[in-house]
């Protein structure tokens, strides 16, 4: 494989697209200071490429065979092609990428290790995936927040890929409302703790494919001082291996049977009174805080799935539009192959639109907790746009999923081809990490008015940047973000004003409110591609030509057919429309 | 059961709401008539209720247990469950509703046995209503279109529940495009023929559940008189046993595996050089003819489907809202049921207005088929809208079912609970009897600019007696509906002169264009909706006053929120845009 992907190379897998992620990486001048050197992240993502293929069949494996437990022997079984994935993962270094040098790990900034993960998450979206992204994220977890003999134990085994980690926050009745969970904590002595209680949701809680599992488990500490609802939460070190090498007192209770990303063991399970935590940090009630300094990342971690369910789901359809023969074009009886017939141009175009934009945005978001390390207005930017990242692809890229099956017809909707389970693995990004409703109320109820206005200020600052440039290269789409930029801001003002009279009132149509912000971002980010393709279309040869070309109708697009929809909502919105708000239950 | 159902009676129920039938039924002027003598009709309805309730688990395990096919045996292997099911619908005579009472049917009309159905397939989503449709839909075949002989043979047994019934159209080069079907049929005296070719998606081709199974074959008669295209397309009964009771030489190839809908065997087979069949009505290339006279039926029940289908995630996720406690209201810290939160009720909303609006377009469009046999005018209106009943809910009640799931969380993604399974049956109406896209361009290339617009007219005109009707009582509802219809009469007049001139452009879009009119007609029947609740209103008591409350509110939600949508869409058509056409496949 080159270095970088020539022309030759474009659109030979149906699975990724490599020339799309190079044209963000070094055509897009918000990334290239942050993606490093180009030759070293060329080799990874030709790695990464190689990873892809020399497992394509894990995924739907690992989804036809679902894990399983065996209440008798307590073992989960889990497909050896999945085990040979996490095998070849952590071989080929890829748990490395965005740990600390210090730690083992290859330090790359979240921009590079997701371009990166981009062209694995194409490629695996059954859950394959998440095993050491629960992994990276408790190392990251006890990095920060660890005392130096928690750091010592757990960070470097994690980050090479001999334990695994979990995210053990939620409870069958605590899902959404962190504050509600039961599980209990029991002083011992120093940082170690005897915990009980029940927790839900856990993926890859028990399994034989590490040498040891670490849970991170939220619970709270039995006390007089431990304070009501979410500041009274502490987050422990709970391992399946105790130091010693005896087993924790966890006990496994069953796996969930979920529709999608079925790859990953999701287990309901319980500890005992003998269950050893040793708290995180030594530092009471600070479980949430530390949890929160996570989000970010997880948050894009969903984002970026969601978006690459449906990069993946595009290209196969494209594939086989361009083999499927079927029908002739108006006026002919000559047969044609499908992408020749309009409405299938629609759906593959739709989803270009949907699924090439979320990533972007994925990218856009990766960049900004790299640059927020140094450079607050970046900090700013991203807050306001966490939510969106998390909340618009997994709605808009599934969106994307659905006209995936409608190119293969009948086709695909059986699972001889993938697109049916992209449209199911997909479907949970809009629930976990927060659901999109919780999104929806995190963006307008705070991160639009927090201080002052000053992360929306920002936000349509940096949008209105690129109007003002492409004011006379791209007039017809510069003119029509700058509306919807406009729209954004009176729209926010307005219901900033209503938040502080009536908030649930301001909050009532929430929902819509970040489906209007995601587009109007995502509008703004295919202007910024357009540009880049624009500029490189007068010098460009061979494939490049249609490429960039293609950039340009699907930022027209994306316009014409998305960007459009912002008028209503920002109408719906600027009325202060209350028909959820008044619905009674009865009146269901 | 008592006959109509009482207050009490509502919500009881997670599967199916019978208020709601009974309020299209008796409550709305457009379906009394055919509804027939209510005592009758109700007690078929708790006939069916029952159904339902007594089979409660046969979709899950059909779902869970997908038939299989043992090539060495050639044994298709249905759940115990399904076959269950199925002696209750036949013993229950749920077989007999439409078919005429001379063949030992119950004569009913397709609005009263699409009533009887919706509460049938709330409560079986995943393929087990299908048996019966398709042998229903093949008894009527050969009753309109057979000969004496073909008619005295199959159909009162089809009609029975002794025979099922196939249609095999599809082949698996041709599927959207029937004219390129290659099966081949050779004459041999009067109507048999011998016939040879491969069949595709053929729904229930072989299982033990009937004595005997009837196809209905898409053919091409050889021999030089066979025209080119559709138009040389013949069709045949195949019977799996031959009248003098030996095996037809019919072989089952395999079965597909489907993401859902799953109760249902669906296969390719093919037809060995002995193969006999007969030709319906001895008629020559009449096939596609004969098949389009079921047609509408045939989209009406995909529609319903879909329909049903959002009713029923529905009315589970009404009922988990209603019980699940989590978080509290904004301001305080006492735990409530999530309805309470304004999120889960947009959620709920947008279920009600969706899947509630599609079951009345059904039953509307059924009304339609019916009152077509003597009313010309709804024989027009019938045509224009059959391509919307078929395409409207299998988009938009889906949308619904990804509430549905999204208000029920983490547990909405397992299969504990139906919602995603309904998200995963519903998913094929999209794409089978037709797929969207082409009922899009039927509805826009043909319906709407047919008989110069005389559809498109009669549309319009009776949306806007409602209009006129409601102007002073609903004002707000009238005047928005009012615009609508002008966008409509406008958008359909510019693109019908497009259609003249340029086709290929007037056709970009048509998808957009079926669901501008799509949200319009159901707008109408909310406003029909909410004019009857209105009414009903300052007399109402007990749990009538919150019904139609809740028809009220549901209305304006639906205008607000959805045929809002219709003005961007107008504009979108109006402006001929092209992006789809324009595109070429390199450019992806």
């Amino acid at each position: 494989m080159s270095a970088t992907a020539s022309d030759a190379d474009r659109h030979r897998s149906t699975i990724f697209d490599r020339r799309n992620v190079e044209f963000l990486l070094w055509e897009q001048p918000a990334f290239a200071a942050q993606a490093g050197d180009r030759e070293t992240l060329s080799a990874m993502l030709d790695a990464a490429e190689d990873l892809v293929e020399s497992h394509a069949s894990a995924d739907a494996v690992a989804d036809a065979h679902e894990p399983t437990w065996d209440p008798e022997t307590n073992i989960v079984s889990i497909p050896d092609e999945t085990r040979a994935f996490l095998d070849a993962q952590r071989e080929g270094g890829f748990t490395l990428l965005g740990a600390d040098v210090e730690d083992g790990g290859l330090g790359l900034s979240l921009t590079a290790s997701t371009a990166v993960n981009s062209i694995i998450s194409c490629g695996f979206t059954s859950g394959l995936g998440g095993f050491y992204a629960l992994t990276h994220c408790a190392a990251n977890l006890i990095k920060a927040h660890g005392t130096t003999e928690q750091k010592d134990t757990y960070v470097r085994p994690l980050v090479e890929g001999k334990y695994g980690g979990t995210m053990a926050l939620s409870e069958a009745q605590s899902g959404s409302s962190l504050s509600d969970l039961k599980a209990k904590a029991r002083h011992v002595s120093g940082d170690e703790y005897r915990l009980s209680g029940s927790k839900m949701w856990t993926s890859g809680f028990d399994h034989d494919c590490f040498d040891n599992i670490i849970h991170l488990v939220l619970a709270k500490i039995e006390g007089d001082d431990t304070p009501q609802g979410n500041r009274g939460i502490s987050l422990f070190i709970v391992p399946k291996v105790l130091p010693d090498g005896s087993p924790n007192d966890v006990a496994l209770n069953g796996l969930n049977h979920k529709m999608g990303q079925r790859a990953l063991p999701n287990s309901y399970w319980s500890m005992e009174d003998g269950c050893v935590g040793y708290l995180v940090g030594g530092a009471k009630h600070a479980g949430l805080m530390q949890m929160f300094t996570m989000m970010n990342d997880m948050r894009v971690a969903v984002g970026l799935h969601a978006a690459c369910c449906g990069v993946r789901g595009f290209q196969e359809s494209l594939a086989y539009a361009k083999e499927r023969i079927q029908g002739s074009a108006l006026g002919s009886k000559t047969q044609v192959p499908i992408i020749e017939h309009a409405d299938v141009r629609r759906q593959l175009l739709a989803q270009k639109a949907l699924s090439e934009g979320a990533l972007h945005l994925c990218f856009f978001a990766a960049s900004l907790v790299d640059d927020s390390k140094t450079n607050e207005e970046a900090a700013t930017l991203l807050e306001v746009l966490i939510p969106v990242v998390k909340a618009w692809p997994s709605e808009w890229a599934l969106e994307a999923n659905k006209w995936a099956i409608q190119v293969l017809g009948g086709y695909g909707y059986t699972r001889d081809y993938p697109v049916e389970r992209l449209y199911r693995d997909n479907r949970l990004n809009m629930i976990h990490e927060g659901t999109n409703g919780i999104q929806a109320l995190d963006l307008l109820g705070r991160k639009a008015v927090m201080k002052d206005g000053a992360a929306t200020r920002a936000l349509a600052t940096a949008m209105m940047t690129d109007v003002h440039m492409n004011a006379e290269t791209l007039p017809d789409l510069a003119a029509d973000l700058g509306e919807a930029v406009e729209r954004y801001g009176t729209t926010t003002a307005l219901l900033g004003k209503e938040l502080s009279q009536n908030p649930a009132r301001a909050l009532a149509n929430a929902h819509e409110y970040l489906n209007m912000v995601g587009h109007t971002v995502v509008a703004w980010l295919w202007l910024r591609e357009a540009a880049a393709a624009s500029k490189k279309l007068p010098s460009a040869t061979g494939a490049d030509v249609p490429f960039y070309e293609g950039k340009v109708a699907t930022a027209r697009y994306f316009f014409r057919h998305e960007l459009a929809k912002t008028r209503a909502q920002a109408e719906l919105l600027g009325s202060l429309e209350t028909s959820a708000l008044d619905v009674r239950p009865g009146h269901f």
